[in-house]
């Protein structure tokens, strides 16, 4: 059943020969890599107008200098990161940056921050996508979380399939968000040229400050608007890992899918702020709420752009279309998320900081086992922060500024080693690097500064636990492969010796002693642990007509416990023996339906785990297929979709790979 | 550390030989197997005056009149059941009694209304004694669900600890019970002589009928305020059951404590329930409310007997006892159920009609896993049922009044066997077990037909699915006992077939084959799958170096899975080489610490329970330990705790017997 419905919804397995057919052409990957850089201009503009709204109404001019400054950073880390495309053609990510440039511990820690960004990504934008959903249509909020957990849902179904599906299935939504913002751009202007000046309906709300904008107090605010507001620099990391996944030549068309991007999102966002500003949109912090006078009394606040859209189409179908599409870019830039943090996860894994199952490749050619975890770590944050955007993004873009940052100080230290500004060409590119490198570790103090106390200090504690973790598996992988290389001493036991575990003459004794004699073992012995007196007589009694040539032996148990009296026979045994391999067999019994489980093989795991720790012991696993799990053996796998309507169609189907 | 703490809690392991030690005197025997019908007087009044409330005022006065039948009702069993005490000397349990003479379905019957209502006891005593002490201390009211999940931890701890000990712990509340109740009958007597009339505070509410009280709707409040009586005839069916605990003569000292108990029994309720008539006791059912006049606002009503000792004592110290010894028999009554749950699954199990893991006395010689079972199948109803006693006991008694009536039928059947009326000394004791039949059969019609809507129907369909599953595991194990008896056919292979399955070249995998080759196999073959092409050629390399005289069969598995083609492979040999047995050799990673189990044995578990589905395939696990590992398997079992003392006070410890 499981198996039918995996083939149902991820498709059919991909031969790993197939794997270069995935590659995007730039039509494709602007969308998938682009989707979460460019969604973000849906809240950018409105965190600014929040966080200085703190101050009451006197310092929301100043929303427009803010997104200077923001256009002005967004241009230095493109321009900084097309570089990275070309000097890293196998993938610039934060992690293989830092790691070859600063050493492996700045590449960790650009890892870690990565890591948790990704989650954060995926919650923050999916979050964002339902608000927009629910400012249309405020009856949905009470199910904003769970609408948010199915949209992670249908995301990772989706991305189970495979990269180029994925990236076919959200260019709709990335170009058609795109073309309406440019389009409500495009009306507002001829409302202006008209005469008109479209107002929000908040415009005429008055706010009540929360702070008292003065002196420290009104610079504090500015620096926080503006570390808001660099949630629009999100996502730019995601091209520079993702070149690999490029057709060629991979780096010209990833910087220049980098570039149209940052063409895009520039516009785009200054376009949005200016219309805020001109539209008089007021948004206050739903954190620090009853500020508001003027508005009505069961007022929810829309996000910014909803008012800017209703404001400026004056409603109807294009309004419509508006929070349509921005709730799926929105919700689609959690797909960039989907793309980076897998890719990540199994660098790391192949490096040994992660677990070695995030490695490899899953039958869709994806890596399954990451994108698994990205899921569950980001519906968990979703359920715990109740999908409020505004809190987690919070949390976030302190991840993207660490990684910026390591990036391209590593990037700086890369065109030192290729000969240092002196070498021809290496000046310029190591001069936009070390600006870049400057711009963001001041915003990522800036960040760091202004949003500690808001939830930043999770993410503090986040990345360093991430850290140490990684260091930790490192280490143990770098144990056990110490321990276990091909040269470590091997136990060569001289000869074997059988020992049958039966709790009652039975057919599957019988048969284990059988299978155990097939091995010719120096010695064989059935072992029976004695807590039932007449079960025992009735062994002995059954055993000497069964089995008369297999010596029975037979063990007290004054206390009843089966594992420890089995445990103690088999040390003294190797006391003697020491040179002798102790094979101990157990009956499995082979079930079919769940309830019987319940009623069979309780003892054998206990036994068998307990068994693995003494020394010089191997465990032998009989089965023993009772009529239901012969039923359940015989059962032919399911065959795929593709089988069946082959064979519906009346074609031959192909073969059936099998899965795991 | 879980086995340090299962000492601290339930002690050290007993012997099996000092079961007999473990026997009750009568003066134990009382508490340990009585507690149950004589705490039941605490509610039984209560629950008359409830039913006949709904009535309102005009039926309490009938309240003695129930009473009388109630009385006579128990009698009738006492006689019945002390008759099955000497009958049944190895516990007459209504299954024993009602398989043996009724036959098998009919044992099954009075099983499961047994395992029902064992579960209602435990659930409703605890629930009565929270009522008790929130009846004193109404603060507490919030948290009894929680007290009482707490209490059901205590007993089950105490239940652990075995049966002779919770005997002595229980003796003290049990007996404290009954000499304050007998002191509150001298006390009002007393205050009557003195010309005092004590009343209750509730004694001047009037109340309003919820029904009015006339024509067949008053027989129905006046049968049902009989049939929520009734609830003191539970636990009778205990002492008969345990009749093996009782120190010899067991069966005279069992019917001689059965007396005793229904001589307490009747006293207390009739005493009881004269005093609530006296004292103008006004109480309504909790699931009616809203019709008291003349109460305060926030009036809480307390339980009857609460009302009673508090007019009688008029408050004070006694009153306190009252209401702490209250609480503290009822919380013991569950204890019967503790007794008589374990040890009827022990049975049944012995009789394959439950999982065999309930038949094994635990290493205190107790039916651990019964009591377990018990435990949290009595939690999951109080917190279902928010620990309501009101609600819970509507479910109560139909149980006990089908296994009554089974019983007592047997009993009938039994005598006839016995030689009939006309064999000396029958007649008088068929007599008085039949009209025990017909009693408890009238009883059982008027409490499925009163409370049936009331929450019975619920019981209704768990004991019918509680005699369907026991049906179901009993032709389980017959199929599984016909399909492994000893003659049935064994697969004899003539040679074996070792195939060590390596994931890459390493001491494990080495270790692997040296272990294989022990066995001297017709064949050995190392067998890996392909899944990445720099492994397979390093694992190709090494492998001449380190083992080439064992060949390397390498799998191509084009989509990357690893069960699938070993799975194909073995298949396809072993339709070449049908004789013959694969023994499959699997590494397991023996780790120490939790966090390091998330990063080993991933593939291990899955390719283990596959390959025991392909016929004639035995699957060995060779144990490799890493570093972790090592130092888990060369750490002593914690010492018990006696063992610890002993050295503490410089005695040598007694040897540590093990356990599972």
């Amino acid at each position: 059943m499981t198996e039918w419905a995996k083939r149902l919804l991820v498709g059919r397995p991909l031969r790993t020969t197939s794997l270069h057919r995935q590659l995007l052409p730039k039509r494709l990957a602007l969308p998938v890599f682009c989707s979460d850089p460019i969604s973000s201009v849906a809240y950018a503009t409105e965190q600014i107008i929040m966080a200085l709204t703190l101050g009451g109404l006197a310092l929301l001019h100043l929303t427009g200098w803010v997104g200077v400054a923001i256009v002005g950073v967004l241009a230095v880390i493109v321009l900084s990161y097309r570089q990275t495309c070309y000097a890293y053609p196998n993938g610039g990510g934060a992690y293989v940056v830092a790691r070859s440039n600063l050493g492996v511990n700045a590449g960790l820690v650009a890892a870690s921050a990565l890591l948790v960004d990704y989650v954060l990504t995926v919650a923050v934008s999916v979050a964002a996508g339902v608000d927009a959903i629910t400012s249309y249509a405020p009856g949905l909020q009470p199910w904003s979380v769970a609408l948010s957990v199915a949209c992670i849902a249908v995301l990772t179904v989706v991305n189970l399939r495979g990269t180029r599906e994925s990236g076919r299935g959200f260019a709709v939504p990335t170009y058609a968000f795109i073309a309406t913002v440019y389009v409500m751009f495009l009306f507002a202007a001829w409302r202006l040229l008209t005469g008109e000046r479209p107002r929000a309906t908040s415009a005429d709300f008055t706010i009540e400050p929360y702070f008292q904008p003065a002196g420290l107090v009104a610079i504090f605010l500015v620096l926080r608007a503006f570390a808001s507001g660099c949630t629009a620099l999100t996502g730019v990391e995601a091209v520079s890992n993702g070149v690999p996944a490029f057709r060629p030549p991979k780096s010209r068309n990833a910087a220049n899918t980098l570039a149209v991007m940052g063409a895009l999102s520039i516009t785009m966002f200054s376009g949005i702020t200016a219309l805020a500003l001109l539209t008089g949109v007021r948004m206050i912090d739903p954190d620090h709420p009853g500020r508001i006078a003027g508005a009505p009394a069961d007022y929810v606040e829309p996000t910014a752009l909803a008012q800017i859209g209703q404001a400026v189409f004056g409603g109807g179908i294009l309004y419509a279309l508006l929070q349509a599409t921005t709730a799926a870019i929105l919700i689609m830039a959690a797909n960039t998320a989907y793309n980076g943090f897998p890719m990540l996860a199994s660098i790391l894994s192949a490096d040994s900081f992660l677990s070695r199952h995030l490695h490899k490749r899953g039958d869709r050619l994806v890596f399954s086992n990451g994108i698994l975890l990205l899921a569950t770590a980001a519906a968990v944050l979703l359920v715990v922060f109740d999908a409020n955007s505004s809190r987690l993004i919070q949390l976030y873009i302190i991840g993207v500024f660490v990684s910026f940052t390591l990036s391209q100080t590593g990037m700086v230290v890369h065109w030192q080693r290729a000969g240092g500004p002196r070498a021809p060409g290496v000046l310029p590119r190591q001069a936009i690097n070390a600006v870049g490198a400057v711009v963001t570790a001041v915003v990522l103090v800036i960040v760091l500064t202004t949003k500690f106390l808001n939830g930043a200090w999770l993410v503090c504690l986040a990345m360093p636990a991430l850290f140490l973790t990684m260091k930790g598996i490192r280490r143990h992988y770098d144990q056990v492969r110490v321990a276990t290389r091909p040269g470590a001493a091997v136990d060569r036991p001289a000869s074997g010796h059988a020992m049958v575990l039966v709790s009652r003459l039975s057919a599957p004794a019988l048969q284990a002693v059988a299978y155990a004699s097939v091995s010719r073992p120096a010695g064989l012995e059935a072992v029976h642990v004695c807590v039932d007196e007449e079960e025992t007589r009735e062994l002995r009694e059954g055993w000497q007509r069964y089995a008369p040539d297999v010596p029975l032996t037979l063990i007290d148990s004054p206390y009843r416990s089966i594992v420890g009296p089995i445990l103690d026979h088999i040390r003294k045994r190797r006391a003697r023996h020491a040179g002798q391999l102790v094979t101990v067999y157990i009956v499995e019994y082979v079930i079919g339906r769940w309830w019987e489980r319940a009623l069979h093989n309780r003892m054998t795991a206990r036994l068998r785990k307990r068994l693995l720790l003494v020394g010089g012991v191997t465990v032998t696993l009989v089965p023993y297929r009772l009529a239901s799990g012969e039923r359940r053996a015989a059962e032919p796998r399911p065959p795929r979709l593709a089988t069946r309507l082959a064979l519906l169609a009346g074609r031959t189907p192909p073969r059936d790979p099998g899965s795991d």
